[in-house]
């Protein structure tokens, strides 16, 4: 499946921490830095996410704000 | 300004696309990895984002999604 | 490719309009229902959206409000 | 109310699970299509969200993306 | 119709500016705060949005941030 | 740090309540306005959200619906 999000993002799967609906997946990217997710317990489970898997953060482009100093 | 949201991931800026109100800016962040934003004209002037100046990419945990293969 | 959006639903394109920089592309799903999606020109052209194409909406449960009259 | 979100996709609550803050909402739309919906506890009370009663899925064209196989 | 987004703001329009597909509503709300909105030429048509009109910013609650100094 | 947002809302805390992974915080801007937002709980500690303190709801243009009656 190809998809209109502009960032499809590789890397490792640090901790995944489910609350009682939604989990917070945190996974490592290039250059050690690491993206926070927040998504549905349900997707977790399909998606088999467990820590060291590897996995994609995909994030729309309109959802990136930008920051300067 | 300390934000809640919990990626905010430094890098360079690339280019700066302006639309008739939209503007696409894309970031160099960490290990060469591209990240595509969607903001206003108005913000791309008010921070003054120009190519190869420092900028953060910012993105709420809740707009993460996750994906494998 | 599996994603965590808990909402990935197939339907028809009936319809790209390409702004400046960001494209409302009209899809239509089961039961004659139209779903209108905005993102960028530059995702139209890489997943080759053309009238008549088959194509899913893809939608992140948080993003997802809920109504009653 | 009048809505500038360009999706409001008329259903029946399949299900209401609610989590410590978080409920997820499923609402099945024309040709038997279920949508996934994360809103707060609060809202499914005020809207009196129960299985079985008529609701819409509201979604912001700018949070569809789209896919192709 | 009753919405499940937690923040519907009344306010007045200041001003709206239409791009190729994507309009820029500015409402002030109570206390002279001015809210921005992003949504479509379509919807601006279709609310009939004109300056020093009434009119609501909706915003769901995921999508907001909390920021302080 | 300056953010790309167009909606940088200045309040008081009125509330926060934290669920498993998922806090809401209720925020009174000027004109006793209320503004909820869901953000995660490790943000709440990080930022020090407490009742009465000072903080800013940050919202992008693009998350901003507008509704008319």
């Amino acid at each position: 499946m190809k998809l209109s999000a502009r960032n499809v993002v590789p890397g490792k799967v640090l901790s995944v921490t489910k609350g009682a609906t939604t989990a917070h997946v945190r996974i490592e990217i290039a250059g050690g830095q690491v993206v926070t997710s927040a998504i549905t317990n349900e997707a977790v489970e399909e998606l088999g996410l467990v820590e060291g898997g590897k996995a994609y953060a995909v994030i729309k482009a309109s959802d990136v704000m930008v920051a300067v100093d």
